[in-house]
């Protein structure tokens, strides 16, 4: 092995991914009808690159990829494609090929797996599943989606809790059927509870006679399979856990075990659904969905948009005598009203990402709106100086230059208060205040921001 | 071990973290006088959990439990609290007991904890550090922030390539001076390039006699300091990697490893990273700075907001003959630019999601902006329906309906292609795409929305 001359490949390269240059060569190669030229090239991709590599192909050139070469294909790549690219993929394997495949896949991939299909294609792939697979499947289905209990793997290591390490080291190299990688081994009683674990680092850093225990973690925190997985992901992210076992509330056996590798998947998948749901977008981000599919999902938020936005201008209708005399109101009031909106946006942000994380306990919320209502307040101060000097000169109107200074004060502080009220009283109703906050927090800074102007307008400059 | 009766502590509860409880029984004890009697409760805490009690303090309260407890406290707690609660920690610890713990944590802990400090801090905490874990600590300085060289530990394990399962297993038996946990033993060659790396299961399943590189991974990817953490992090997903070995670009010797746990943190670091710039924040979103620091931080975006506001309001200025003819057109022009910068805004964080997940190649772009286009097209057409019908009755003015309606349809299709080709564009110009998209969407889709609902009305309806 050391003759081998290792070749360097630095990644920073190795951005521009393998994945882009053959994209074209295919693309070229299915139009001249040469595309069996790439043949070695395509079936010994990474899977993760292969995935990658179907996704960045139009349909029709991923169903003639598919068709020339579907059934040589790694069953892994089904675990890196997801949505129309999944269903494409899917379409294009046998049945039987496709159960042979998911049966060669850990457990806790098979299940993020077949929780993405439609009803009649997960019972297809169920049926034709092997006993035993079948069985741990569709009790990882049983419980809800994005509880720990589908994210667990059913493949793990366990030892008696007073074998020594010379005992778990034969024992593993004797064992055929186990875990391809693992980080953990844990040490189970009679009744198979969890009652220690041990890293596989300490394990061939002891002696063969010592015994497992007195290397091992015996403080182990033990998980549900009703928890949810972003409560699991904040506690491995609080401990810096490796794994973590998952447990029968009833009688404490051991059932399965989280790995840090899926936690990163939960990390990337709660992160997209916050930001996805602050724009009003649900779980849905598929840029490889159609455009019809893709312009329904987002209708229904955007006729909430609306409904606030004829809110707002049932306000400034309020007033349309007092625009008709100083028109410079018209001009002027949007200015005030997205001041609001983009201050009590900052804020709506730090408060969401606070109250994922964590960060934002109940001893903190006051103290934080109180910060944001200052924060307000300064801001305030300092843009109510400029849209005074800025309006009394555009319009030559100094009394017109008070009215919209005390307007983006008195908005940029409600922003604060609201900015940081809003999410914190979702949050404690237990609804996740990263869904509805956005469209609540710009309804009350439009609303006040038009309201207070116009009013204040009304009231003094007629 | 196994007579230990295991304490089932499900931690469905454990989300009311034990830290909550504690918080306010110390908060109480401060003001009676008595918080000694909470010592061993608090000495013992996990460092994170103690990070959050000492988060979750007024600065006060902070202060008194640092007094009284100061020289106690685990080391790690100073890799658990971040910005002003560090500076607090910090000024309440003598010198030489941060240089000692500093010299307990792993480099690349050591690393993020220096890095957060201003320079007078890190330059005293330098020099009291022993010779080599200065070394250490000022060479990973040299690397530029968020780089892999940062980001790696300097403690790592290797082995000579030719060396046996056997030879392995005594050497970690032997050697006192190793990581406390590790995933991967490296595999390195006469100069020191790693030419292989194994799993820590797998050595531990093999016999004694077999050679380490029969069980190793000889197809090894290599990493430069250099890289930014970001790409790093999308390769550890994409490869599922537990480890990565960072080498020297000139002669490829082997510096330093990152883990799987150090990308978790990357992740989280760069997800509230594209949530807070997309609205402006750039990097911090320390709930725990004062409000002055904060306002003045969000000072300069809201100004570059003002600016854009003004120039929707130079559009509107432009018809000031017009509204104060149909005043309804004042009532009416802010739901067209409101539709206009939402829909814009989903589009965008569809983009930018998929911009930072890699997954929008360049031959996906014109795909997914004819997509956006037909979205925009196609609800468009839908909430141009919907404000015809709407404008008509309230104002009673069909040509007033059909102006809002076309403004409506045209403001869509242009959010939907601009909610696009902005965060692209960006991104080729190697501008962070979630850094200044929003503010350039929204002036978009507010002008555009003004000047063709205006400007149809003054055509057509004056």
């Amino acid at each position: 092995m050391s003759e081998q001359s290792p070749a360097l490949s630095f990644s920073n390269e190795a951005t521009a991914s393998p994945v882009e240059n053959l994209l074209q060569r295919i693309v070229a190669s299915i139009r001249t009808g040469t595309l069996d030229a790439l043949h070695d090239e395509i079936v010994t991709l990474h899977p993760a690159d292969l995935g990658d590599l179907l996704e960045g192909l139009s349909r029709d050139e991923r169903s003639t990829v598919l068709r020339t070469f579907g059934e040589e294909l790694a069953a892994e790549v089904l675990i890196e494609v997801e949505g129309v690219v999944l269903e494409d993929v899917l379409e294009h394997l046998d049945d039987q090929v496709i159960a042979d495949n998911i049966d060669e896949l850990n457990s806790d991939d098979a299940i993020d797996l077949l929780e993405d299909l439609d009803e009649e294609a997960k019972q297809k792939i169920l049926a034709s599943l092997p006993a035993a697979k079948r069985w741990a499947a569709e009790d990882a289905l049983r419980y809800p989606e994005s509880s720990t209990g589908r994210l667990m793997a059913r493949e793990f290591v366990t030892v008696p809790a007073d074998w020594n390490v010379g005992q778990t080291i034969d024992f593993l190299r004797a064992e055929p059927d186990l875990p391809d990688d693992f980080y953990d081994i844990y040490l189970v009683d009679e009744a198979y509870r969890p009652i220690g674990s041990v890293s596989v680092s300490h394990v061939l850093r002891t002696r063969r006679q010592e015994p497992l225990a007195g290397v091992a973690n015996g403080d182990l925190r033990l998980f549900s399979p009703m928890l949810d997985q972003e409560e699991l992901a904040h506690t491995f992210r609080q401990y810096g856990f490796s794994s973590a076992p998952v447990t029968d509330e009833e009688n404490g056996r051991l059932l399965g075990v989280v790995t840090l590798d899926d936690i990163v998947h939960v990390i990337d998948e709660e992160a997209e659904d916050d930001l996805m749901r602050l724009v009003g977008l649900g779980k849905e981000s598929d840029i490889n969905r159609s455009s019809l599919q893709t312009a329904r999902n987002r209708f229904i938020w955007l006729t909430v948009n609306l409904a606030t936005a004829v809110l707002a201008s049932m306000v400034i209708s309020l007033f349309q005598g007092t625009i008709q005399e100083i028109v410079a109101l018209a001009v002027l009031m949007p200015i005030v009203a997205s001041m609001g909106g983009n201050a009590g946006t900052q804020t709506l942000a730090v408060a969401v990402r606070a109250l994922a994380m964590k960060d934002l306990r109940a001893r903190k919320a006051v103290q934080f709106i109180t910060r944001e209502a200052l924060v307000g307040l300064f801001n305030g101060v300092g843009f109510a100086v400029i849209a005074f000097v800025f309006s009394a000169l555009w319009f030559q109107d100094l009394r017109l230059g008070v009215v919209i200074g005390i307007a983006m004060l008195v908005n940029l502080v409600v922003a604060g208060i609201s900015g940081t009220l809003v999410p914190i009283i979702l949050d404690r109703l237990k609804v996740d205040p990263a869904n509805a906050s956005a469209v609540f927090l710009t309804t009350i800074t439009d609303v006040v921001g038009f309201l207070v102007f116009l009013g204040l307008a009304a009231a003094f400059l007629v």
